[in-house]
């Protein structure tokens, strides 16, 4: 049993950020984290829309809104982790952090194109998910699925009110009745 | 020694998917796909943004946009993968598609929110990166990092202008003469 995975996606802006920031929730749901807290621009949007989907795919995922992402990292405890292609390559680090989750919670902490310098300082590990600029969505499911070497591919939400049954061709979702 | 890996984008639209689509094509390049093609509406921007990240960070990946996708898929000499939660899961095929990899390109398509019902004939392989809603950005990372075992992390980049040197704490980017 792993502890807690908690990502924080720094600098939202709601007009440029919509989109990414709830693929990075849509993300951190699916590839088995716990909880998404997103700092910068306040964005209901963003949470209502990550909230519908955990509402009809289940599982317990929650997402929220927080000013002061400094405050928040350095009170954190538990293994905090910066995804950043200048860090230490994932292959290198992953078997380590993995280890430390099993007793302790993880924070990840994903920027977007400016990530204030300090970030580096105030967290354990600094981890590249290769040394390219590509994207914090790729990242961070590319570190979940290392991390939980796979695994999350397989999990199931308690709860779902829809479930896909995987198809070779087509699409086949099944509703689960609501317990009242 | 793999063949060609080529990534087909659908239904790009330019005001609402030019950040997903930019992120589709830098995530296809960094994790080793050789090229990226894509329908919908022609958007210069994200072929320029594109162009200058392979310019600076070295490789030969390459960007097109094609107008006719069904011709495109139709008339593609290999295996084509349509990557959409409604597939079978990525862990049931994955091994199959790469031993077809050795000898055949191979064509990856992503859609949007809104994927033609006919893809998923067109296509040899339905898969499905977990079988939740997330993000066609992740979906194609954690793809091509099935398909290259993770040897996609320690690529490099030949003709790079750029090179991140991995650094615990800090970033660290050399540059390279370039070669006249």
């Amino acid at each position: 049993m792993m502890s807690k995975v908690i990502v924080l996606r720094l600098g939202h802006r709601i007009k440029r950020d919509a989109r990414i920031t709830t693929h990075c929730g849509l993300v951190a749901r699916a590839f088995g984290a716990n909880e998404m807290v997103f700092s910068g621009e306040e964005d209901k949007g963003v949470i209502a829309s990550l909230e519908k989907v955990a509402e009809r795919w289940g599982g317990d995922f929650r997402v929220t809104y927080m000013h002061s992402w400094r405050k928040f990292i350095e009170s954190f405890e538990g293994v905090k982790v910066h995804l950043t292609m200048y860090g230490l390559p994932v292959q290198r680090v992953i078997d380590e952090i993995r280890d430390l989750g099993r007793k302790k919670s993880i924070l990840i902490v994903i920027g977007g194109e400016k990530v204030p310098g300090i970030i580096y300082k105030l967290v354990d590990y600094n981890v590249a998910i290769t040394s390219q600029p590509h994207s914090e969505v790729a990242a961070l499911a590319v570190f979940l699925h290392e991390y939980f070497r796979g695994k999350e591919l397989e999990l199931n939400f308690p709860g779902a009110k829809l479930k896909v049954v995987p198809q070779k061709c087509g699409k086949k979702v099944v509703k689960t009745e609501e317990v009242p």
